[in-house]
């Protein structure tokens, strides 16, 4: 039987999503508690990986055991033994052919930034502190280059040169809500950091730094060196996988 | 000169407001950083105490210094030395009659419910878990026979009778958005634990275990008995205070 899990999970204290032994990561903790559930050695397939910091309301991972399993009793079950900061929002029986990683047909991230002149210590955790203003008009141009397919090479740390680092973007929306900006990106697939560099690069628009148009700049140089910092883990947040 | 500060602080933990040399507090916080600052013992006086795991948007304290004072700079310079999870939002001059707590007209407090089936982890700091419909007609009905100037001795733990019990509530306001539920409550002043009486007593009228029109029964016992059970700390979040 294989199960699909979704996931939500307050990433602040954890190393991140993948296992390590030497750390404390999410996957690490969800697979201590089905192994011991099942008695057996249980490995999950997460749709990605998160970054030491980075939140999920929506990850979601597969796995597969040899037995018949009442799927929301799995999850009650899990959700008693996990900490309150990793919750099983649903668990599901899928096809033996279900694989979270390879399956995945899109991802939604959001990236939370309070622009108050002092940082609300209620956000703290989930959103990043950027006082003063922002041209969000700006933002929104530079966002309009960036949507579509190209090759995102400016916007990854990720070291191998042999994949593709082609992907389609789908959307970035940029909506502010009293002293609290979300800027959400949707689309097939995102490399190491994209996001964060995608945001560290449309605050620097925002701040006059860069120009809008400038973004076609970046993306043709193909060339980490040219695009903005990388925003901070904690104001990102993984919404949805789409399958 | 008289200072007065709002203060913003995630109460998840420290041991409330109120200063106890045994406790970590958060006037004990801020009294430290002031004492330090100005090379002499400051204390300061609080709108009001909030009980530990109680947050705060817009508490609100009040201190007298021999010293002239630059007010923003007093409050960058707390800023640096404060815990992110206590901020100054703003420090200004007032006049020397101004008393945090006397002068006090009025009070706003948020309650804040997480309807989902799952509890969201990165709401677990300032929401309670409450799965499951409530009726939020019937809620609001009741929150109607609430709002007056009552005795609320039945929606408070507090041990004197000496005291009046008396108090104006001018509004309940119930607001849902998506599976997040708001209670915000106003009025000229609140007795111990009051707020979170009134919360456990309304989430009993949504889930159909006591009828709106009890309320009045209630307040009319006048005996703690009466009301229903004090909701959790960590949804409670004083707002702003009114003067």
């Amino acid at each position: 039987m294989t199960i699909k899990l979704i996931i939500a999970y307050d990433g602040t204290t954890y190393d991140g999503w993948q296992r390590n032994h030497k750390k404390d990561t999410v996957q690490g903790r969800i697979e201590n508690v089905l192994s011991k559930h099942f008695e057996e050695p249980i490995e999950i397939v997460g749709s990605g990986r998160t970054d030491a910091g980075v939140h999920a309301w929506g990850q979601v991972a597969s796995f597969a055991v040899d037995r018949d399993i009442d799927p929301a009793a799995l999850r009650d079950h899990m959700n008693l033994y996990l900490p309150e900061a990793i919750r099983i929002r649903r668990a599901e029986i899928v096809g033996d052919r279900f694989h979270a990683r390879y399956a995945a047909a899109g991802k939604v991230y959001r990236y939370q930034i309070d622009l108050g002149d002092v940082y609300d210590p209620l956000r703290r955790h989930v959103a990043i502190h950027h006082p003063g203003s922002l041209d969000l008009a700006a933002m929104q141009s530079a966002a309009d280059h960036l949507v579509g397919t190209h090759d995102f090479s400016s916007f990854t740390q990720m070291k191998s040169k042999k994949k593709s680092r082609v992907r389609r973007l789908d959307a970035i929306d940029i909506e502010r809500e009293g002293t609290l900006l979300t800027l959400r990106f949707t689309g097939e697939g995102f490399l190491y950091k994209m996001v964060r560099i995608l945001v560290g690069t449309l605050l620097e628009v925002g701040t006059g730094v860069r120009r809008p148009q400038d973004m076609a700049v970046v993306l043709a140089k193909k060339d980490r060196n040219f695009a903005g910092e990388t925003a901070p883990a904690k104001g990102l947040t993984l919404e949805r996988v789409i399958y």
